[in-house]
């Protein structure tokens, strides 16, 4: 039987809101999704990495996950430099001569100067000196745009509103555990007039809240929330969260603010006229933040796209099946190529053109064709379900006679019948349409 | 007159062969390149901006260099990991627990351990114990790739060869200068039987420099050179560089070594039969390392294609024309609008629509009817020019009246007048065409 059919759903991994789980239920599903995003060529192995995943750090990826990843951003990146060409893409350095934070030292610097016999007041001083020589590395994207603000200004002929976006690795500070950390970050510094600063945080949190939700399987468990007055950072008036619910709890994906003009100014030491804009007044333009974590938007895409099936079988089987939805254009894997009963020289040779002409048109092709491992097409079609993988394509002896290959889809488990010429552009017609949903 | 008449090249930036230029005059090209990337929003503006790009490093980037960076890491990424599907992407940690090279601690620590009324040797000592246990930077992407090598290896169900890619930002210890650096390197982790290696070596090394070419204006400024003997690197066996010829010198754009497998012998603690694959003998695979150098890259293809005209006007008048004829696909902005004579509101209104829809077909677009400082039509395509902008669109009131725009091409400077409705598929044509030659 081909199809499958689903009896219930048993635990929908995205909707976290029937299951009244208790907490140790919770620890198993986190550890079963940690061990699937493993498994799976997500997240390379090993339980400090699993860690890092885990509370939305970087991590080192797999193949699947790093593509997940560079989906991901290209999307963001896609739908804020889109935005009415008023969004200019910048690239800025992650180290800098800033006063405070992290800074990267040179081991051997630091031992020459332990080495030396020196007094201590000597010792405490050239370290000391170093410490301010060294750069620091940056912990967010904001300082960066805030500093390129007035060659751009330049570029819009001072006219507002418009932002400045970037996509990069910043470092944590290390909280109590005493360890670094670091997160790949997006940013868009937005600079309005000052009236107007609060209408566009709102339209901002539509515009991301949309976003995310763009993609997701169970669009609920993404929602937005306004930053309590106590939270609030220091220069910022107000701010709004864009959380995503994991079944484990709540957490932040991207956080909104508006920061008024106090950091702008300090960033330029308080030179207000380079800083104005043909608004009317001559005002020092607001800035509104939105910075995400796209370490954890791996994670929450994950998650949210993890259905678990189960149906029955003869009288006491109870099969499970875990399917990861992911949206067609986020998910890393668009199809993978498998020979059948048949030739299997002639077979891999079909295949491997089909795969060169895949890899050019960029659709991502998983070669399950070079597999020497025997599996059943049950055991193939769980597998790539677990990875995500929207279409797999069986190329058997019939192929070699009349050209009619076997397309199953990982969402409707259905096998279709297709011509082998059709396949390339079936599979991009696909994508983009869901793409342009 | 529309077109311009070239007289001759006075001065082909992309070829310095021909020119045996004293020192001075190399410095002034060299002045007056770095001028041009800032005014034309490649780099941004600053000494030590400048100075970090001309020395192959990592800089701050306006618009137009942020996206021509994108282009060309992206078309690295598609060429490495569409070869015959025996590529795999991987996203690695910047920070490890590393022994050696550069730290990053947090000011705040060493400051609390200097201010403690201690004893120079239990000071010392608590330093030392700080440095340990705070995480190291990368200064390669070759670790993280043979730390990944045995769950990549279960991928590949043992079998060689196959590679890792990897892209991402890396620090560079610091010189004489004592000043630390950041680039972006791309890098192909090769891991191939030890009798093939020294032909990977080869094939990768062909393909990598067919892959600079493919996208120069001038390609035989590019070349290959073995490296020798007495620069090997410790377990190399042998090296191949990339090299591009600037101007003012040639430099390294990326390196290939055939390394062996000591360093992948080493990196798993010399567990053999862990590291062994099916290839008839058992043998612990051999490591090809290809990494480049995109800060340095983007420079080489700006230079490459930077050329400047010149054309008499009258008797004395002698006309300067630089152009940057970067390759369609590396070419930051496709298309530049604009409007000429009619009602302006009507007028960026077309503008407006065609720009929507250009962006959403990833076509990057130049909004120049937003400007309001007023150029003539020859000062205006001198900028685009040096931007190296493909084509601009001009939208006049005619066009209004019968959709009739006229399109002016860089590389020709030849106005052509076309439907209105033709425009996004004449430039998604002309791109694609210009990737698949």
């Amino acid at each position: 039987m081909w199809t499958l059919r689903v009896r219930r759903v048993r635990s929908c991994f995205s909707c976290s809101r029937g299951c009244s789980s208790a907490p140790a239920d919770r620890l198993e599903l986190l550890r079963s999704f940690l061990q699937l995003c493993v498994d799976r060529y997500y997240v390379s192995p090993g339980e400090t990495n699993s860690d890092l995943f885990q509370r939305g750090l970087s991590c080192s990826y797999g193949p699947l996950g790093t593509e997940l990843r560079r989906n991901l951003l290209e999307q963001w990146w896609h739908s804020v430099t889109r935005d009415r060409g008023q969004v200019f893409g910048i690239s800025t350095l992650n180290i800098s001569q800033e006063q405070a934070g992290l800074r990267v030292v040179e081991c051997e610097h630091v031992k020459q100067i332990l080495d030396q016999q020196k007094s201590k007041e000597e010792l405490i001083q050239e370290i000391q000196l170093l410490l301010q020589r060294s750069p620091a590395v940056r912990t967010n994207l904001l300082t960066g745009a805030l500093q390129q603000f007035v060659p751009s200004l330049e570029l819009v002929n001072r006219k507002l509103p418009f932002g400045l976006a970037e996509t990069g690795l910043c470092f944590q500070p290390s909280s109590a555990s005493g360890c670094s950390a670091e997160i790949t970050q997006t940013s868009l510094v937005w600079f309005c007039s000052p009236r107007t600063s609060s209408q566009w945080l709102d339209h901002w949190t539509r515009q991301r809240l949309k976003w995310w939700k763009k993609f997701a399987l169970s669009p609920s468990d993404f929602s937005s929330s306004e930053v309590p007055e106590q939270e609030l950072e220091d220069a910022a008036s107000r701010g709004v969260r864009i959380l995503y619910r994991f079944p484990w709890g709540s957490e932040t994906l991207e956080t909104l603010w508006n920061r008024g003009n106090a950091e702008l100014l300090r960033e330029h030491k308080g030179a207000r006229s380079k800083l104005q804009c043909r608004d009317g007044q001559k005002s020092v333009p607001h800035v509104v933040s939105i910075s995400g974590n796209m370490d954890r938007g791996v994670m929450a895409f994950l998650s949210n796209s993890l259905q678990q099936l189960s149906r029955e079988e003869g009288r006491q089987k109870l099969q499970q099946r875990k399917v990861l939805k992911l949206h067609p254009v986020l998910a890393p894997v668009k199809v993978a190529l498998n020979i059948g009963r048949g030739p299997t020289v002639e077979l891999r040779q079909v295949c491997g053109g089909l795969l060169q002409e895949f890899l050019e048109a960029k659709i991502f092709t998983w070669p399950g064709y070079l597999e020497t491992v025997q599996t059943s097409a049950e055991q193939q079609s769980a597998k790539y379900d677990e990875m995500g993988v929207l279409f797999s394509v069986l190329i058997s002896e019939n192929t070699l006679e009349n050209g009619l290959v076997q397309v199953r889809s990982r969402d409707t488990t259905i096998r279709e019948t297709m011509h082998i010429s059709e396949l390339r552009n079936f599979l991009s017609r696909y994508i983009s349409a869901a793409e342009n949903i």
